[in-house]
């Protein structure tokens, strides 16, 4: 018998998070404040953020423990399975192993909840009321919604007015677990009606859903916070559990990856798989390859510029040192909303920076392909953003095939596509078989990959 | 810490499905031929279904092994977690334990692959190249679609109209996973034709979907077979390693079930979970009380008669002894389209008769307001189907607050709502709160129960 999932038992499930600040040869340079330019204090985050989530945001201590009350939560869906592709591995006819992280199997269908569980508890835990927060393809309003209902706490979502159009089965989710979701930009607030006064018909962008987010939690100091879902320390912080869970994993299945993949938009999928395999790298002296994936029509990393910039439209954030294309870029509808933010975090950029990852764009009709070959190999649907990681693993495992060598190869699938699959219909039109790869193909990927590695 | 899941390794994944045809008392009446009115014989259901499957629905051996090649796909999600469910015992402030059977986690996101992979399989190895099969809420279609790939089956699935309009997600599905989908009736079949003839704008039935189907699959005697989800004893037979495996899981728990609760359209879910509790009645002297739920609006159960009559519109399918409401029955357009057929099978049918299980009849507005407090508590969002079990699940566990007694309660999940969330805004209005029950319709629901069970 072929194992194909490798569960951990909730009673082995990590108790902390990894923090990478401690172990990561250079720092990043400091959050600026985007008023005074100097470096940012906890008392400036705290203005908007939970008092625990600022000093998180700061702290250079190498694990944060996780709260009891945030691991019953976790214990609904986590330990997520680690899966052997084998269907994957039999299609591509590769000597390659492919294993991935399932983080779909969260009651939102995605990674996001492991950040907004925790951000929840410590805005309870403070007093707080009510959350604010912004949401593009909607994966991270659910995912506050799931978490604030759990804790008692009115949960209103600014949605990207496109999105709300377009996606009315995540504002249906938000809604059942009993959030508010509006279509942003909305009358409530000064960025808002600025927006509408400027253009009635505006489509909205998640840059000006922060700032609504964000100015909606200042009207009401004592008990108004806002959250957000990727790009900072604290947020990737608790999304480590994913590549700690990993680890022990990839243990039972006694084996070790050379490549560890994983989608970018601001850094939460990624950084959850990565962090920790980092530490081995770092600490352990091990040379695992780790590549972030993006969209080509969103290539901050392959082709942004590393400077300071701001994370939303008006400015609320600190200015963050990373990759950026300038905070006003403005990336093509690709299907992949969750990859379509203009800087990634300041961590990540560091890394890339000093080398220690890797970074590849892939274009839309390369990853759509991967999607429907992996949902007819392995069964799940996978979510847009999550095939820029399976065609990244698929051309490793490629490769690895001309070469006929043997390789462990990894990746973070970030959630299901379900509620995606307007997606897949643009994408197959009627065309229903057939998405191996033929030789020709891949004799033409593996010279490219030569090129780009 | 409290454990959330009980998850079985895959090594001891069971290995047979269990036909309760060797242990029950009473045997069900034979199935008849429609025509001859003799009992039908295996060679009579050979003609539309693969050999194995025919003998399977006639066999009456203890157990039937599951095949490797079936037991490599059921690893994708199987076994399936058990879960208790802490959240809602807590917002119900019950003594009574609550666990679940979550069927969800498969790829299609419900109970029904456990057969059609099974089905797909036989199909392959008997040397058919194409599969047809009909669906009405899509979850079937899918299922069988996801299957058939694996197989490498061309699918042809039969939707009823009025669904394929109004749940284009799971159309979606089953294109990406390779299959054709075609709104029912269509110009393909005779009955097809005759029912656009008689009235262009017709929006079809699960009857007449299941009509089209099996005359598509006699059009191509050497390389057609036709499938189906529920009713027959061979999918029941497939759907049983749901219980099997919450027997093992129940163990793990150091718990029995004094209650086994699931919902029923055909009985495939249902049966799904009874029949292995029913062995430890039938066989080990237990008294575990076993509860089929239907929607109030299609009662066939709690109000149907007990009689002979065909699954389809057209009178392909043998004639059953069953609970029905006839099979021109038209059920209102409750969100539970998979709740919405005419009869049960044979086997549960004999098995009501019998006093062995017992049935409750939900109206929609408890089911869907037991759903939206178990996605708040459980993080879940449950199916429309599956809401009917959760219902009378808080049902058993607020007569036990009442009465002031431990009891141990166990229902079958039988899949997710993500993408039946449609039917949960069409409930929740504005409504965004306050699901847990107030103590006089505590109070009204016991007295209601007291009468009824």
């Amino acid at each position: 018998m072929k194992r194909k999932k490798f569960i951990l038992p909730e009673e082995q499930m990590p108790t902390a998070w990894y923090n990478l600040l401690a172990d990561m040869p250079n720092h990043p340079r400091p959050y600026l404040n985007p008023k005074t330019r100097q470096p940012i204090t906890e008392a400036d985050l705290q203005v908007i953020l939970a008092d625990e989530l600022a000093r998180q945001e700061l702290t250079t201590e190498c694990y944060v423990e996780i709260p009891e009350e945030v691991q019953e939560i976790y214990r609904i869906w986590r330990p997520a399975p680690l899966v052997r592709a084998v269907g994957l591995e039999k299609a591509l006819d590769t000597p390659a192993k492919i294993f991935f992280k399932n983080e779909g199997v969260s009651p939102v269908g995605s990674h996001k909840p492991n950040s907004a569980v925790p951000q929840a508890y410590y805005n309870h835990k403070q007093g707080v009321r009510r959350l604010t927060t912004e949401t593009g393809a909607g994966q991270w309003g659910s995912a506050l919604s799931f978490a604030g209902h759990h804790f008692g706490l009115d949960v209103e979502v600014f949605m990207v007015r496109v999105s709300y159009d377009q996606k009315p089965y995540r504002r249906l989710m938000m809604n059942t677990w009993g959030a508010a979701c509006h279509p942003s930009p909305t009358n409530l607030t000064p960025s808002g009606r600025a927006a509408r006064m400027a253009d009635p018909h505006t489509p909205g962008s998640l840059g000006l859903a922060i700032s609504e987010a964000v100015e909606r939690a200042l009207e009401d100091p004592e008990g108004t916070r806002y959250c957000l879902g990727s790009v900072m320390n604290h947020v990737l912080l608790h999304q480590t559990i994913t590549g700690e869970e990993a680890i022990l994993q990839m243990q039972m299945a006694d084996a070790e990856p050379d490549v560890v993949i994983g989608c970018i938009g601001g850094g939460s999928n990624f950084g959850g798989i990565a962090f920790p395999f980092l530490r081995q790298n770092f600490c352990e002296g091990k040379k695992m390859r780790i590549v972030a994936v993006e969209p080509e029509s969103c290539p901050k990393l392959t082709r942004g510029v590393f400077q300071y910039d701001i994370g939303d439209f008006s400015g609320y954030t600190p200015l963050i040192p990373m990759y950026t294309l300038g905070h006003e870029f403005q990336p093509s509808a690709i299907h992949a909303g969750g990859l379509r933010y203009h800087g990634a975090g300041a961590i990540i950029s560091q890394l890339l920076q000093d080398g220690a990852i890797e970074a590849q764009a892939v274009p839309q009709t390369e990853t759509m392909r991967a999607g429907v070959l992996f949902a007819q190999t392995e069964g799940i649907i996978p979510a847009p953003e999550s095939t820029h990681a399976i065609a990244v693993a698929i051309r490793e495992a490629l490769r690895a095939k001309i070469e006929g060598r043997e390789k462990t190869i990894l990746f973070n699938l970030s959630g299901h596509g379900t509620i995606d699959l307007y997606a897949y219909e643009q994408y197959l039109g009627g065309h229903l078989q057939d998405f191996v790869p033929t030789d020709e193909e891949i004799a033409r990927t593996v010279q490219m990959l030569d090129k780009i590695i």
